[in-house]
């Protein structure tokens, strides 16, 4: 792994902060008639949302992958990338509520329930998921890739995707797994969505079929990768690091990889599942090398 | 209005109850390598948020608008109905949560997070939501309808559209509105997704721009119309006819049509928006006649 694969991040993450506010659009529209500041309090509760300090993994691969496909990045795929992000943020949001992982904070920072109000980040969760949608359908892509698009984030997000990974998840709790029904968790609750960032990338670079399957094996064993190497440092990571409460996954009796295979066990899964990942794209040229950069960096990474 | 229009509508709520199987898709996807009973709770509870004996005038008006264009139903515009269905029954789960309306009862039953969970409620909200865009990407309508539909809907339900008016409506209690404050907020509370259901009906059915915007001021005068309507019916309802306790609005301290306007004020308030809405679609034809019941229909409702 080259060391700009950081510095890569770094710099999306910085353009990505600085393009937050174009991503949630205009607080006016055609339905407010009458210029409301209560609306102002909701678009600062999403933009503070937005702005958690996040590695924004999934939106990089989303341009990753396009740029993968020999395109280069434009307002168009930014907006499609910003809706995979979008996603996420709105996930989280409403994984931290009381009712659900009840965690006060996110990357060193007040959630947003306890920044604002458990109502405003009900609200602020449903209302990104709706704008990931929206973003798409203003890309400037054929209406076709856009339905693609949409089809793959709303099958990702759904209940046999991201929704019904964090149901199992939260009945899982004191429950011992075994590893196909570990596996089969977080290839819905943090798996389909990487696995969309992905794909999501493929349709607006106008993959082939058998390019879409490639990096489809690459984004579903990335999304596995970044999944165990999440439960590692759980157990090895530093709380500051992580900027949230360390080995908390495992004091609540929630099933992870190193329970089940042990620390070292878990570290070489993750080895695996990343050779994987890089093996399915063997056949892109050079500008694959992002994204082979990236599954080294998933495993590499300390927080 | 004809006695048909309560009958039509019967026969619907019957025929969408039959329908939600279909609507919510097999449990089995391919993101998920393992069958997972857990998955079958949360379907359960998705069904059981869907099948709340609602009315379905929003899907019944995605019906009736295609229906108004000259075309047939077919399965593809009932999927298109029940993703704008869907949209609906996710906004009442979540509005019942403690956080929010703190709502125990839904139509004479234990609102989703008193039947299962909070985390489950939020969760079935949440996978309502994305399965609402996912149904409108598998209907048999060009890639183009689609998208606008898609975009529409994600526009409709948004924090421009119903999430900011939900937002303004938490903030509003204990609050005296002016009537152009209370108008906007219902505009996007209730308004949006009523606006979006005839849309998402006129997009389908391949609507000119003309006919799309009679349409659309026809939606516009219903959705408030029928809000002022529930402000009436909560003053003079009884609970048992509405299924949740009479009153409870003005108990809360929320801002009302008929506290702005008094009781009869409201009632001639309704007619005219009413009047409006008809006179909106008077170039249309007589397959436009179910449109035109439903506005009496609005006004006459007594729950």
């Amino acid at each position: 792994m080259t060391e700009s694969i950081e510095l890569q991040l770094a710099q999306y993450q910085s353009e990505f902060q600085q393009f937050i506010p174009t991503l949630l659009g205009p607080i006016q529209s055609e339905f407010a008639i009458t210029t409301d500041h209560r609306l102002t309090e909701l678009f600062e509760a999403l933009e503070y949302s937005c702005s958690n300090g996040g590695k924004r993994v999934r939106p990089f691969l989303t341009l990753a992958t396009f740029q993968a496909l020999g395109h280069t990045p434009s307002t168009s795929i930014k907006m499609v990338a910003g809706a995979v992000e979008f996603a996420h943020c709105y996930s989280l949001v409403h994984d931290d509520l009381p009712a659900m992982d009840d965690d006060d904070m996110r990357r060193g920072k007040p959630s947003c329930h306890r920044a604002f109000s458990e109502a405003t980040a009900i609200l602020v969760g449903d209302g990104l998921q709706a704008r990931a949608f929206e973003l798409i359908t203003t890309a400037d892509f054929s209406a076709q890739q856009k339905i693609s698009m949409v089809q793959t984030l709303a099958a990702a997000l759904g209940p046999r995707g991201m929704v019904g990974g964090q149901f199992i998840d939260v009945c899982s709790v004191g429950v011992n797994l075994e590893q196909s029904h570990l596996e089969s968790m977080h290839r819905l609750k943090t798996g389909a969505l990487i696995r969309a960032a992905v794909l999501l990338g493929a349709h607006a670079g106008a993959a082939s079929s058998q390019l879409l399957h490639s990096l489809d094996q690459y984004a579903q064993n990335l999304g596995l990768c970044f999944q165990v190497v999440d439960d590692v440092l759980d157990v090895v990571g530093s709380s500051e690091s992580l900027g949230k409460t360390q080995g908390k996954d495992e004091q609540r009796g929630k099933p992870t990889y190193t329970q089940l295979l042990g620390l070292e066990g878990a570290k070489q899964t993750a080895l695996e599942l990343k050779n994987n990942a890089i093996a399915a794209i063997s056949d892109f040229p050079g500008s694959a090398d992002t994204l082979r950069d990236l599954a080294e960096f998933v495993v590499q990474r300390q927080h």
